[in-house]
Parts: C-alpha cells; sequence; structure tokens
C-alpha cells in the first residue's frame, strides 16, 4: 500500500483519540507514542477470538469459557421479543437462567466469531469495475467452499482495499440474562445520547455450536470490578455500522438541505404512528416498543447531526479539511455535487418504492425483507425477487440474493415471529396515504393499490386477505419460484409485483447515477488519502471489527466538565428528580432489594474518549490483559457531527462491570452467572 | 333576502340534523316537521342571554342566576394555568372555591354575552367591494360609541349576508370549580374524537361586572339529572368556529394534496418538540401540557379531515354536490381553483413569515399575538405593526389593529402570564432550523437572522438578551411608538423588523391573489345558493351563537352501533382494561370516594345527533323549557369531514349533567355549588 509519512498524522484532523482501527492495522506505534504501551504482535488476534458481532447490528464479547458473551440489552432488544408473548414479555420483566437447561433458544438470531483477515486488494482491483461484483462473489464462494467459514469480502476506504473476513457463524443463541427494559433503558428516549446516565444496558446470551454443544472461545474477557480511572490505556473493540468521514462538503450540504429534514419528517411520522398504536394498550405498547426506539433512537440521532451540519463551525472544518485534498485533485468533488444533484431528484422515489419507506436504511444497503410499508410486503416482495434473481448465476443478481447470502436470507423469510395484523394495518393506511399526498390521486400505480378504496379500506382488505402470515406459505411460494408467483392469489404478491418495474427503474437510476460515480469519486479521495497518510488513515466503518483506543476522562470541551462516572445512588437521585415517572421508574426487583450499603457508591455508567458509532453498541472496555472494565452502549448528542468527522465533543457512554457484578448479586441473586463470569 | 323554495330542502345534502343555525333565523318550520314542537317567537332572544362566548375560542352558558357559567375543562385549560404555579398546579389538581372570596380572578379572559343582531347587509353591500372593510369598521365604531357594547359586523353566507352582533363584554371571569385534569381528559389524546367516553369535561366560572359584583342573566339553564332519551329534542347553543362546507372540489383537492399534508407535517414535528420538553420533568410538562393538548387535537382532527378527502366515496359525494350549482354558474368554481393554485406558490413563505409557523392558523384570521417561533416574537411583531399602523386611520389598518378590537389586543400584549426561556429556546431554535432547511443557507433574510451563530446558538442569545419579558417594556415601547422602537436595542424587536418587509408581502400576495378572489367568488356561490335555498340553508360557521336541534341516538351509520350514553361504572372498567396507565388513572379525589352505589349507574357521557364543531366545546344540551341534560365537549373521528360536508357519521359527545351532580356530590362534595345550581 502506500507511503507512511510521519508528518501527515499532524496534518490529520485528529481530536481525543480518533480512530476505529482495522485489526490487521493497528497503529501501534500511536498507541506507544501517546500512553507509552507496546502491544504484542499476537493483540490482534486475540482480540478478534473474543469479540463477537450480532448480525442484527450490535457487539458482544466472550466473558466466560463456556460460550457465555456479554452485549447490550438495546441491541438484544429484538431476541428476547422473540422469545417473549403476551402474557410472558421478557423485556419488560426481565429474565434469568440459573441452569442451562432453563435457557431460551432465541429463534432467528447469529453471531460471528472472526477468524482471519485476508488483504483481496489485489485480486479485486485487477478486474475491470463492472466486473468487480463477480470477482467479489467468486471469492467469497472460493473461501466459503474452502473453509467452510462465513466469508465477506469487505470494502475499504472506499473501495481503496479490500479484505476478505472469515467468521465462524453461530445461530444457536440462547438467552441466559436479562434486566427489566426498565433498569436497562433508564430514562428512555428522554436520556438516550445525555450523560450523565444510569442504564444497565447489558444482556448476556451463549452460543451454542451445531451439535449443541457451548462454544469455547479461544480467548475470553474477564470482568473486572475496577473503577474506570483517567488516562490508562483501554480499549474498545466492536462493529461500528457506518461512519461517511470523508463525505464532501457538497454531500454534507445536501444532507443538511434535503436528506435528513426529510428523514426526519418520515420519523416523526412514523413516531406519532407508533404512539398511537402503543397507547391503546400495554400488549400494544410491548408489540412496538422496540421498533418505537429504534424511531426515536434515529431521531435524536439525525437531530444532531442536523444541528451539526446546521453549525456554521463545523461546516467551515469540514471545508478546510477538504481545501488541501481538493487542490491534488478537484474532479472526484466535482463528480460527487453533481451524483448529489441527481440523487435528490430520485430521493423520494427511491424512498417510497424502493426502500418502501426505509427512514433509516441506506441506499447503498439494501434490506430486502425490512419493510414500513407492512412486514407481509416485505415478505411478498422477497419472494418476488427471489424467484426472479434465482433464474441468474449468484454472480448477477442483485447482491442480497446472492449465494453466500442466501442462509441468512431464508432465516428472515421464514421466522415464525409473530406479525401482528393490526399494526400491519395501521402502517400499510399510513403508507398508502403517503403515496396519495406524494403522487396524488392521478398516478397509474397509486390507483392500481388503491382500486378506487380508500387507503384503510384498501390496507384493511390487503392485510385480512394475504396468506403470508403462515411461514409454510411462504416456503411453498418460494420453493415454488416463477410458476407459484403464477398462480398465487394472495393479494400482497400481486401489491408486490405491481410495484417492482417500478422500484427496480429507480434503483437502477439510483446505482448508475449515483452510487456508481460517488463510488468512483469517494475510492479516487481515499486513494489520494493513501498517498498522504498511508494507512495511518483509518477507514470508514464498515460493520466490521474494529479496535478503539482511549482513556476515561471528565473534560468534554473547555466549558463542560462531566463526572468520570457514576454510581447507583446516583440512580435513585435520578428517579427522584423525575418523580420516579416512567420512563424513570426503576423495576420492583430494585425496590425490593434492601440494605444497599457499599454497593450504592460502586461506578455505574462511565464516559470515555474512544471513537465509537452506531453498531459499537455492546462493545467491551477492556486493557491489555483482556480485563473487561465495561461494555459500551451509546454516544453523546453534542457528538452526532461524528458520522462525518470525529471531534472533540465525542464521548462514549459505558456500563462497568462493577456496576454490572454488583447489581447481578445485589437485585437479580444471579450466583449462578457470577460464578461463570469469576471461573 | 332570496325567495324560500321548500323543495330546496330535499335536493340539500342532509344527513342526521345537520345545521347550525343564526339565532334570528331559526328553522321553527323544520323543527316543528321533525320534532312536532313549536317554538315560541321569543326562544332565540332566550338563547342568546343564556349563551356565552369565551373569547379564546369556546362555548358555555349562565347555569344559574348569579353569574355562574358552565364550560369544558378543556377549554378553560389555558385558564386555569393562568392562575396555577409551578407549585400549586390547579391543571392537575383541579379546583374549588366554596364561598365567593375564595374565587381565582383569571387574568387575561373575556366573555361575551350576545344581546342584539341586526342585518346590516344593505349598507355594507352598497358599499363598493374595495370599500367594505372600511365600511365594517365604520359600523362597528358607530355602534359601540352608541351602545357601550362590543360590536362586530359578522360576514355570513361568505359574504352573502352582514349582521352587527352586540356583545356584553365581561373580563373579569373568576374560577369556581374544576375537575383534575386526570378526571376532565381520562384517556387523554388517545380517547380524543373517540366515543365511548368517559370524561369530566368541565368547569365553572363566575363572571362579575365592572364595579365587581356578579351577573345577573336574563335567562338561565337549569341542570337537571334527566338522562337523555333517543327521539327527544334537544338544543345546542354554541359558537362552532369555522367550517368551510361551501369548499370546491378543487379546493379541497388541494387541502388533500398540499395544505393538510404541511400542516401534519408541522404539527408532528411540534408534537415531538413539545413532548421532548414535556418529558424533562413535571413541570416542563405543566408548562407545555395545554399547547400540546392543541396540538394533539388538531393533528386527530387533520388526519380525520385527510381521511375523509382520501375517501373516494366523500369526494364523489362533494362533487356530486358541485355538480349542479356549478352548471349554474362556473365561473366561481375556475377563478377558486386558480386562487387555490396560486396560494400552493405562497403557502409555505405565508406560513413561516406571517403565519411564522402556524399550524393551525387559518390563512385568513391573523392572529397577531400567537407565534410558534417564539412568544417573544409574538410580542415583538405586535409591537412592530402597531406603531406602523396607527399612524393610518383605523379603517385603513390591518384589521386586527383596528380601534374596536384594540382593548382586547392590549390585554394580550400586557399580559403578565408568564414566559419560559428555555421553552422559548427550543421553540426559536427549531424554528430557526426550519427556515435554514426551508430556504437552505443563501436566503438573505435568513442569514441576517442568524448571524453567522448556528440555529441553537443564535436561539440562545437572542432570548438571553431580550427585555419583552416585562410587561411594562412592552407598554413603554407601545406607547413610545416609532420613536421608541428607532431607540430600542432589544433584539427581538429588531428580529421582528428584519422580518416585517418579507412577511407583509407575502401577506398582501395572499390577500389580493388568493383571499379577494376567494372571497368574491364563494359570496357569488352563496349568492346562487340564497337564490335555490333561501335561508333554509344555514351559513358556515364563524365563531358567533348558533343553534344546533338533534337528539341522542346509538345507531351511528347502517353497521354501528354506540351505547346512548356511558356509565361512571364504565370509567373503572375503562381504567382497568388499560391498567390504570395514564392517561387511563383516576385521580385520588376518585379512589377516596367511598360507597359508589347507585352513583356508578349514573349516566356519564352520551352522543348526540347534533350538528357541531370546534368552538362548540362548552355547549349546553337543553330542552325547549331550558332544562340543561349536559354539555358538549367533542366529536366523534369518523366525523372529521363535517369541516366540508356534514354527513350521516357526525356525533357530538356530551358530559350528562347527571353524572355532574352526582360527581359534584359524591366525590368533590361541592355543597355550595350544587346548592347554587339547584337554586
Amino acid at each position: 500500500m502506500a507511503q507512511k509519512k510521519r508528518v501527515a498524522v499532524k496534518k490529520s484532523p485528529l481530536f481525543g483519540d480518533e480512530g476505529m482501527w482495522l485489526l490487521n492495522q493497528i497503529p501501534r506505534s500511536r498507541i506507544r507514542s501517546r500512553y507509552g504501551v507496546l502491544l504484542d504482535d499476537h493483540f490482534g488476534t486475540r482480540v478478534m477470538s473474543a469479540a463477537v458481532r450480532l448480525t442484527n447490528g450490535g457487539s458482544a464479547s466472550f466473558v466466560s469459557s463456556e460460550g457465555l458473551i456479554m452485549t447490550n440489552h438495546h441491541v438484544a432488544h429484538k431476541l428476547i421479543a422473540s422469545v417473549s408473548t403476551a402474557e410472558r414479555d421478557l423485556v419488560a420483566q426481565g429474565f434469568y437462567a440459573p441452569r442451562r437447561e432453563d435457557e431460551l433458544k432465541i429463534p432467528h438470531a447469529e453471531a460471528n466469531v472472526l477468524v482471519s483477515i485476508e488483504d483481496v486488494t489485489e485480486r479485486v482491483l485487477k478486474a475491470k469495475a463492472s466486473e468487480r461484483k463477480k470477482v467479489i462473489a467468486a471469492l467469497e464462494l472460493e473461501s466459503k467452499q474452502k473453509t467452510g467459514l462465513r466469508s465477506d469480502v469487505v470494502e475499504l476506504y472506499q473501495g481503496g482495499a479490500y479484505h476478505l473476513y472469515c467468521y465462524e457463524r453461530y445461530t444457536d443463541v440462547r438467552l441466559v440474562f436479562a434486566p427489566e427494559m426498565a433498569a436497562a433503558s433508564f430514562g428512555g428516549d428522554f436520556d438516550n445520547y445525555e450523560y450523565p446516565r444510569f442504564c444497565l444496558d447489558v444482556t448476556f446470551l451463549r452460543l451454542y455450536d451445531a451439535s449443541g454443544v457451548p462454544v469455547k472461545p479461544r480467548q475470553r474477557l474477564t470482568l473486572v470490578a475496577d473503577a474506570p480511572t483517567e488516562e490508562s490505556l483501554l480499549f474498545v473493540a466492536g462493529h461500528p455500522g457506518r461512519t461517511d468521514r470523508l463525505t464532501t462538503y457538497a454531500a454534507l450540504m445536501s444532507a443538511r438541505d434535503h436528506g435528513l429534514p426529510y428523514r426526519l419528517r418520515s420519523l416523526a411520522r412514523m413516531e406519532i404512528l407508533y404512539q398511537q398504536y402503543a397507547g391503546r394498550g400495554s400488549e400494544y405498547a410491548r408489540r412496538v416498543e422496540r421498533e418505537m426506539q429504534t424511531v426515536m433512537n434515529l431521531r435524536k440521532r439525525y437531530m444532531g447531526q442536523r444541528a451539526a451540519l446546521q453549525d456554521p463551525v463545523f461546516m467551515r472544518r469540514i471545508e478546510q479539511r477538504e481545501r488541501a485534498q481538493k487542490s491534488l485533485d478537484p474532479k472526484p468533488y466535482a463528480t460527487i455535487e453533481r451524483a448529489v444533484r441527481t440523487f435528490e431528484k430520485h430521493a423520494v422515489e427511491y424512498d417510497l418504492w424502493e426502500s418502501m419507506i426505509g427512514y433509516g436504511g441506506h441506499y447503498d444497503k439494501p434490506s430486502p425483507m425490512s419493510s414500513n410499508w407492512t412486514t407481509y410486503l416485505g415478505i411478498a416482495r422477497t419472494l418476488v425477487r427471489m424467484a426472479a434473481e434465482d433464474t441468474k448465476k449468484s454472480a448477477d443478481r442483485l447482491p442480497e440474493f446472492a449465494d453466500a447470502r442466501r442462509e441468512s436470507l431464508l432465516e428472515a423469510l421464514y421466522s415464525p415471529a409473530p406479525i401482528y395484523s393490526d399494526l400491519e394495518e395501521w402502517k400499510l393506511a399510513d403508507a398508502l396515504s403517503l403515496l396519495l399526498e406524494t403522487y396524488g390521486t392521478e398516478d397509474a400505480t397509486v390507483q392500481a393499490i388503491l382500486g378506487g378504496l380508500s387507503p384503510m379500506a384498501r390496507a384493511r382488505a390487503l392485510i385480512q386477505r394475504t396468506t403470508l402470515g403462515d411461514p409454510e406459505v411462504r416456503k411453498r411460494i418460494a420453493e415454488g419460484g416463477a410458476r407459484a408467483l403464477k398462480t398465487t392469489t394472495d393479494p400482497m404478491i400481486k401489491l408486490a409485483l405491481l410495484i417492482d418495474a417500478r422500484a427496480r427503474a429507480v434503483r437502477t437510476a439510483v446505482e448508475t447515477q449515483y452510487k456508481t460515480p460517488c463510488d468512483a469519486a469517494y475510492a479516487r479521495i481515499a486513494q489520494l488519502q493513501f498517498e498522504t497518510f498511508g494507512t495511518e488513515l483509518y477507514p470508514d466503518a464498515t460493520f466490521t471489527l474494529r479496535l478503539a483506543f482511549g482513556t476515561n476522562k471528565r473534560h468534554v470541551a473547555d466549558d463542560t466538565v462531566m463526572p468520570p462516572y457514576t454510581t447507583i445512588a446516583g440512580t435513585y437521585a435520578h428517579e427522584v428528580a423525575h418523580q420516579a415517572k416512567r420512563p424513570w421508574t426503576l423495576p420492583l426487583s430494585w425496590k425490593r432489594a434492601a440494605r444497599w450499603g457499599s454497593v450504592s457508591q460502586v461506578p455505574y455508567n462511565f464516559i470515555t474518549t474512544h471513537d465509537s458509532h452506531g453498531g459499537n453498541s455492546g462493545s467491551p472496555v477492556f486493557d491489555k490483559d483482556f480485563h473487561c472494565i465495561g461494555i459500551l452502549f451509546d454516544g453523546i448528542s453534542s457528538g452526532q457531527g461524528s458520522t462525518f468527522m470525529y471531534g472533540e465533543y465525542e464521548r462514549a457512554v459505558c456500563v462497568s462491570s462493577a456496576g454490572i457484578l454488583a447489581l447481578l448479586a445485589h437485585v437479580y441473586k444471579a450466583t449462578g452467572l457470577l460464578k461463570e463470569l469469576a471461573r
């Protein structure tokens, strides 16, 4: 790769402990010069063995030698909900399995442990740009056939490098311990992205191999009750989902003026829709709790991003960052500006037909199964597209239908997770109403969808008559392919067929006019960065394993000093300050626990200077000896600009191991779990 | 006026008991033919004497001979809040004054009692259209000087008729009794516009004259504990705020495709902003409780309207209604269609600069003091405009600055009601952010407003430095006129000056290109209606006194049967069904009241077929002998299309007098009040 120039480090805009480093490119000399710690050669491999990726979007780590992993409650929320029922709401009540046989198997979960990273940049880049998709698919298939491991080629540095990641893949995931939602998410949406914080945002799961034996990790972390101290070196290993730190000034202006306002409007509409549904009663609230959390979390994040981009100081720094690079080659910047303008024209059409109101979806990461139109339509579209795509060779298909991803796709498609028809009706009626608002009554597709009915009446008819609620029906249609699609009378399949051409058309337009030119331009910018910085620069986040380093610190900007950590006693004070009203109501288990004594002074939540991002949730915070002092679960709202540029106001918020251990003992009496953690 | 043709009644699209009738045009023969009751000549005058208008937007009625009036809790909410403090939250806790001296004087309230109606159509219509504003102002002034009464010329039938309404005006309004918000608004936003219902949405106030003596009404109503019975004739006298039942098909399409979606987006943004503020703690929640109620109420209403307009069946009926009329003269319909298209181009600019994010404001009813930008800016604009307008003759001014309205205006301007700076900051920062989203960073006005700061920083600086929180400062500037404006350094005044030209420009554009041509066209349509129907047709609502007739009925549409009334026992069942979670938590006073016995079977809320609309809230429901069996407080969501066309799904929702009396006795021990009601 490119030359490293020492001086470049100073030029690069570093604040605090910026950086999400590749495990095969750990900046050892930088860590040594800043913290005086020299890491040995095996450190990266050991971290890989201890870290776990949950494919539903979070991080975890092995914390025992018997397959026990620790993650956030909010990461595991969907998994816990999937083993809950109306009668037994484990999200609200919490859960603890004292014995192995009490553990609950989660129907639709996947955990990955990274085994190896191989640089395949040359093999990918020697192919013509138009052939690279196929080369990547071939590489993945070849590796999977050879090793039996999940094999993903990861594009790094916006196409500047390609690494092949091989993972052990576990789908037998069982629930061991979860606190009550009220403790895990104390303060709810209001405290989200805030600090000081008081959350027990932790859940323990256990991974089993295919033969039903607990997984024995090659490396584990050991939870220690040490308080975080300022200036001591700590690591965070996790899977930041996506950053866009090369994003150009023009693209950020477009996000500020178009993308973010549009998404925030969609989110507000969705949030109120869910609130109205949840307000009907506690069972309704339970059904949409996780979706609401997602929506509120995105709303806060995007509002933070909007505030950053509307701040002239932030934008000036972006401009300055860009100026030097731009003088080397202005072309990619011009290309991106043009592409972004073009995308603005397609954005709504893309969002409504292809993303299907994908308020949080990323335009280049299609998620075939998720649809806010309704879950049924997500299923229907997957069936419709799978039949069409499977007539092609794997490498020629839409990427989500490639052979390598089939296993995960079918697991989602055949998931027996309940679908709530009344909720589906609300969502679909609202989506149809939005189509009318956007396109009017004269749009031919909209007319065909509504068939002369009002949005509410049409939604009701569609939901009442679809048979896709039954996983067996889905399987029959999936296996029957195009022929089954032709003969089915299911109205949701017919709807998916009706809109598919329009959705594919806008997807193609966005890919050719926006994504492809942007990818090439960002690759060029990344290349220019390499020529200056080399691997002194970390690549943007890609939901693959990264290592961040940093420390606990009380100073956030010049004029803001925060406590380095909170205590369990502070939790009670925080409850009192809000008159114990929801979401500041501690669960009964806490109220019942008497004689807190010294437990109340145990450190609970703390902040660090680590560079982290969505997807890092659940990452362990540990020292060079693999002692784990906590688990990362959030950032702070003033730092939401970090998607685009790391700044001095960013901080990571974590639950301390000390707090976890104390509460497991004092409140939850989880003796068996504590023994295993200590073994 | 025009000829009455009997046959017209059948042609007119009547469902249920449609009609909001003028007190000087009560349809006596229609009432006789439908209900067999002949009203005497004085009935209208007696109703006028018993009915009370609260100028903050609701209805009331005299229920004792000592000035006691009854209205809804949600109508009085703002008044109750204005005598509350952080320490003594009367909205939450309720209030009862056993003795006169315990009553709380409300700082900023106005109640009107209608004394006379005079037809001044000829005097107005003989003037040229451009002169009519002046003629109206002159008529109002002349009447006020002659009678000493508040004198308003009311435009009826979209300019087909003008009536002079003279009111006794009372500003000494005192709080006598209010239940807890939890009882008044049981079920909150979720139960709003729904039925069956269980709300004690009632408040008692007392009107005093200028010398501090309770007002002695010429007519009072007597609360009776009779259960509502189907088929017996009942009246509702109140002040429906505004209907648009002549609205053309083209205008409704515009509302469906542009106006309503825009307003709903604004409301969603506002609702979430308020929720975030309220979520910080109960004192914060108290401060925005009323605004939140307003926003949620509008959101539900507009969603109902959107659903009606997106229903092809509803739109076909509108089209049919229009077809016959249109064939007589298509021109006004074409004019309106053109004007509406033009308005669509100005709508956002008008909303942001002139209405100042007036999500609920009507485009032709400017409310100078209200601004969702921030209350301070509403004050600043009033000061800025008053100075400019007062250099003109009253008749030439913007109507809200005419002499006749000065008294009310100054009362609002000098109100000592608290303004919460932190809330103002939130709102203003959000408004500035919206300006950036709408106009981008290149807009000269937006640049001048922000002065290089972020929306949050600019909002903070403006709010921290303004001195308009002090009513004395407002008074000084108001009395100093243009000179005071020139010398003040108040940043909010400077902001108001900065945007005033732009705001006035779009107001003028909207008035000349939309309002004036539309008014003329609707006047023409109304004229055509007269020629066919005469006063057999009622005019659109104008927030003036109207009489509706109807009955209690269990059938709502063919397939929906509802209970004619609910009971107090049902309230407890409803609480249990929602696990007593907020907003379904009955107040402590109810829990403390033991031995409910036969009280639990007392009728509580009921529905009627009366044609009512926003502003009717607080209207008494009474028989021909002025026995009052309840008070109207809501409609149902399926009837929200009634703004544009009365249909069979409309119902009014009322609290029964039986329930009020039983609860005053059993729960609130309001012995003195009960005695007065019975006297």
